[in-house]
């Protein structure tokens, strides 16, 4: 998808980040951005909801970040220095997961950057936990990690309807926190968020299975496909400095449908986001 | 999904019903409540929506009830059996289905016990044919059958939209039959209802295939799984005597998305249902 | 489903058009009419939306017209003189696709006989392209070769959500152009269509991929399967000379999914439309 | 495949027998009639190995004989009576199965017709279990039940490589025992069963899976798909007075693989058979 | 796999020919060389039956002949011209289809420079129809063409194992016919072939579908992939002028093991062929 | 299967290995041993081929060690802790892997503890790699480790074909390498490798993938399930302290296939080894 060839331009840079490390249940999100790329060959550059063109941004496809598999930390290191190298350059980045851990070194770097750092967090799963499995980073600890580097009510987290009582009741708490919902939430949130700086962090389970199969741990009842489409959109008010969008598993899809949708949301992203 | 040891203190049962004789398309039911099982590990025990755990109910899973596979008389007398056993303990008897057919003798057992019984049917079909390739004893006449055990007029029908002229015109005459909706009729209902014993039967197909693929008859434009799920929110206004959820098929799921929803529905019964 | 035996005296002729010859992506749609006859097999005859049942209307199957693979133009001669034999002898052709390039015949047979005919096109896809991949005639051209036999102001296009800038641009300037929404524009269309001739194309991936899943060229954010079928009830009121359901691909699908929501809205259509 | 449309002068007479009210585990068998028909229409008629084709052949299509899901003993008292009424009009059947336990019937009425009969039976299993989960009529205790109707000593069973202890220790002792082996044990028997009256069952999944997926109960390291079909030719030698083909599960197959398969055999039964 | 970047210095060329125009049924042989090239990334360089390597070899990978969908006469036209040409720079062309009509101008082009050339036939369908489906252009006779511009002795077909009665006798009678085995045949051929220009076609389904699923047509009881690629060894002793593989069909492989086998003997092929 | 309950009794220990973090490429295999489990359930305990039972063997199923995805180092060091505990108890260890990397930390334990050992390699891969993708702890390296560990002259390789021409090189000169074949090789080896400790560990890619499709890195052209199988029972002449086999991935599996030979497989080496 159009992406420009002149890197020193390109404001918006694209990045895959095939990891899945310690994806626990039916890993496969390592797939997810060479699909990805595979099926945003079939999709128009022109968003009619935006009535705009891809060929209108200056965007780079800057491949992938590589992974080290089974070395969980050493990955995470390479993440965040490729982050703050292309943050040092005043570049937004946007990135396509691979597991949800790879959102903690990009907000790392980014807070590192902006000092403040404000996440939106749409996820199925609150991802509070202390600790999963005996690990400390995993998939399920991810947004705990984040708060502990952010500040707990620096982190708005939408569309939760799944988790420990224990992870509702921080949520409840410490988090700003919006389970279930999406769109309105968010609604009400633009005017408070204001133009500080924001990361967003989308993980495509949020979406109900109906809409986004290819997920590893699908969890029925979210929100359709046209709500976070309308999300992505709204992030055109907002000062986004950077932007995953992670959890989609290939193997587990059907026809390709989630992973032409997170096709669609990073178009819609790239056109939308203003910088 | 934590289960109690103490058979005593219980006062919810799970009980499997791994029945699919009269299937005549596509079979499979049988699988539906090994795979519940298998795909509730991966399932929390906490759900947010009512704000309890499984950790505080009283129930006990009981296993699966033997079937004899070409034998439907000596299966429905075995069920039935089991039912009157569990009710006279006062035990509150929830099932997971296996084909309609089960509904049956969990209702005869029921309204043996309790005199007067009201059944509300979920359902893409009005399952009310006289009979059915020529068995008087089907997934296709099962609610014809408990007609003839409750009276018609305390049969309630929700979701139904797909039978015969025949079937449609023997529901509009005789039972209580909200074609389509789920939500809206039920929430009308709930007067009327007050606190009579109602036995509770949901077929999964009358959820749309989007959100409900693994059927074996699914029928398109049905409820959301949403609407389903606060369907079994309602029931905790209501005196249920007792449930079932029947028609899963697993090996036509897509990604155990079925299986997961009816994992959900029975964790959010179990936490709704007072007793 | 109950077509009738007497060519004579039936009206409403079902024609299945298994050409896929110039589909780029993922061919398949010709195998749409063998599954749509397959799976009405399993539907009921009576619809409860217009408690009217397939038995009361005179239509007939009149099977399949035979396609050259490899040689469109003989191909679309061939529907074309079927169509135009059809129209002479005052039947209503419905056609089961097979690619979307098969209504043009359809639509050019019916314009030479009624003089003026009115278009309405449910599609995501714009197909206003004026050449693809080098053709003049192809699945993504074809309205706009419509448009040349018809008028652009004859053609109402709904649902549309993918297309180039210039397809965009073309259809909001020359073409009555109503994007992603399809029920409410149809609404707001009924008076002014009035009892003019209109032919009813119907992409089937119109549909939200998690309805339709069954389908070359799936893209997300779409209708629901209930709306489309409301689209269907709506052709009573008009003056329909002709209509297609056009691009299932079953060996896409999910389940027959797809394959028996078209053989609902075949249904639908024989029951709604007037003659 | 060229069915002649003379039942009088049709000496073979083609059965489907949909019947899968024992399987215990992945049902599915009861699909395997009219699947083999749908497969056999991208068949040749001619089999070079033959140098034959099937409009040579009298031979008659009879379609399906009627099963009752759920009531055992009624359908294999159908199936008997069917066979019996074939066999007085001295037609050969050849059944397409179906579970296992549908030879039953067949060797019976056959039996009774012959007075002495050998039985030759291909499968992975030994199916000599006395009873079967309580029951003593299912797809595993089919061949003791046999021996009971014509004497274990008129009971030949090839490819066997599956079954208890005590089941390999009757079959040593009492049937003609041949494990593992197809082809060969056939070809020695050859002389020893001269002219007498044989009733040929072969339970698809005495083919390895990695030729014949397509099967309830898969069962590695069998024979080719070559050398089953060797087999089928042998029976040219023999007095072959009825066959059966049984336990395909298209839901299980691969690509149709294991259904065009069973529909070659039972080409080349039609064309060695001599009658 | 280490195409060479040198043009000028490469003798082998290999080019991808994506048409599945006149498949009848099951298309899909138009992803065969994308879906070739993708799992040869995962395929070692380095051949042990040969100890060679590709870094050994020149050749050059051209990419896809472009393919006009509907239209096959331009499309055999394009490929003519583009073989000419390879073959006027005395080049040697490899060609990775698509359906088996891709052959036919592919033998036209080198029949023209060699004046005299013969045909190695691999194949389950002896592919000698005069016309199929009222099509003289067609998959399925593609062999007759051949013989009708080579001369029917030049054709040396191996593998045959299915077609009709006329196509055998045609084989038989005019055609160096070998059905059923691959092997052997060969081998006994090689004295006689010579140094003789010969171009070699494998349709990929002569390979057992135990083997090579993948394909539209599947015919059980075919060669083994050992056999398939002891073949290709043997190339090496020939003057093999050009070759195909064709008919895989990667939508209906399974687990890619077909394409992998396709590159596979791509691989041994480029290390096979002398030049 | 029969594992009996008394720990201390028993001698052959078996042992799930659920690791897959150094796979590159279509992960899985961590799901083997619970898949392995499962389809045991239908697989009988007698083996015709050694006529025995499992009830006859001492053998104590100990579950899965545990396993910290995404930190190969510590699981490494559980897995070789474990063993050594096991060997230190004179049991004989079996493992079910799990990725191939487990066999290292087992063939280090026995090492330990036996002084001398020599290891008996299936593989369809030479896993011979100095190291992979940066690492030195991989699947594609275990066996160069191995030979560090207990001199190459130790190591015998069977059935490998694919590496690189650098492994290969190694192979031919270091260790005892028999590509390609597995069982005449073997039986050529036995009187040479008499009574000494041997640990044997079997890639199940080394069976061709017709037979054992659930695999993530299939290479076409293997042995056969039967060979395979053969090798097993060889194994009762010979001294064999540890064994494991490896790499069955399930979602890569069609209809348990694979997983059944594997349980098959497992039976075998359970009622073949002596102790």
């Amino acid at each position: 998808m159009g992406s420009i060839a002149d890197w020193e331009a390109a404001k918006l840079i694209l990045l895959g980040v095939p990891m899945d490390c310690t994806t626990s249940f039916r890993p496969g999100a390592r797939f997810g951005p060479s699909k990805v790329r595979e099926v945003s060959d079939g999709l128009e550059e022109y968003s009619f909801y935006l009535d705009r063109s891809l060929t209108d941004v200056a965007y780079y496809d800057a491949g992938d970040v590589p992974v080290v598999f089974g070395d969980v930390d050493t990955t995470l290191a390479l993440i965040k220095r490729v982050i703050t190298e292309l943050v040092s350059l005043e570049k937004v980045p946007l990135l396509i997961g691979g597991e949800h851990l790879v959102s903690l070194p990009a907000i790392q770097a980014l807070a590192d950057q902006h000092g403040k750092l404000t996440v939106l967090h749409f996820d199925a799963h609150a991802d509070l936990r202390d600790e999963y499995l005996g690990q400390r980073l995993s998939h399920a600890t991810v947004m705990r990690r984040v708060t502990e580097r952010i500040g707990p009510r620096n982190l708005y987290q939408f569309g939760i309807r799944s988790g420990t009582e224990k992870e509702f009741g921080f949520g409840y708490e410490h988090t700003r926190f919006y389970p279930d919902a999406v769109l309105e939430p968010l609604r009400d949130c633009l005017a408070e968020l204001g133009q500080e700086p924001v990361y967003v962090t989308i993980d495509i389970d949020v979406v109900d299975p109906a809409f986004a199969p290819g997920t590893g741990a699908p969890e029925p009842v979210g929100c359709t496909s046209r709500e976070i489409m309308e999300v992505v959109h709204l992030l055109g008010c907002l000062n986004v400095v950077g932007l995953d969008i992670v959890e989609l598993s290939p193997s587990l899809d059907y026809g390709d449908t989630t992973a032409i949708l997170v096709a669609k949301l990073v178009r819609e992203a790239l056109l939308s986001i203003r910088f």
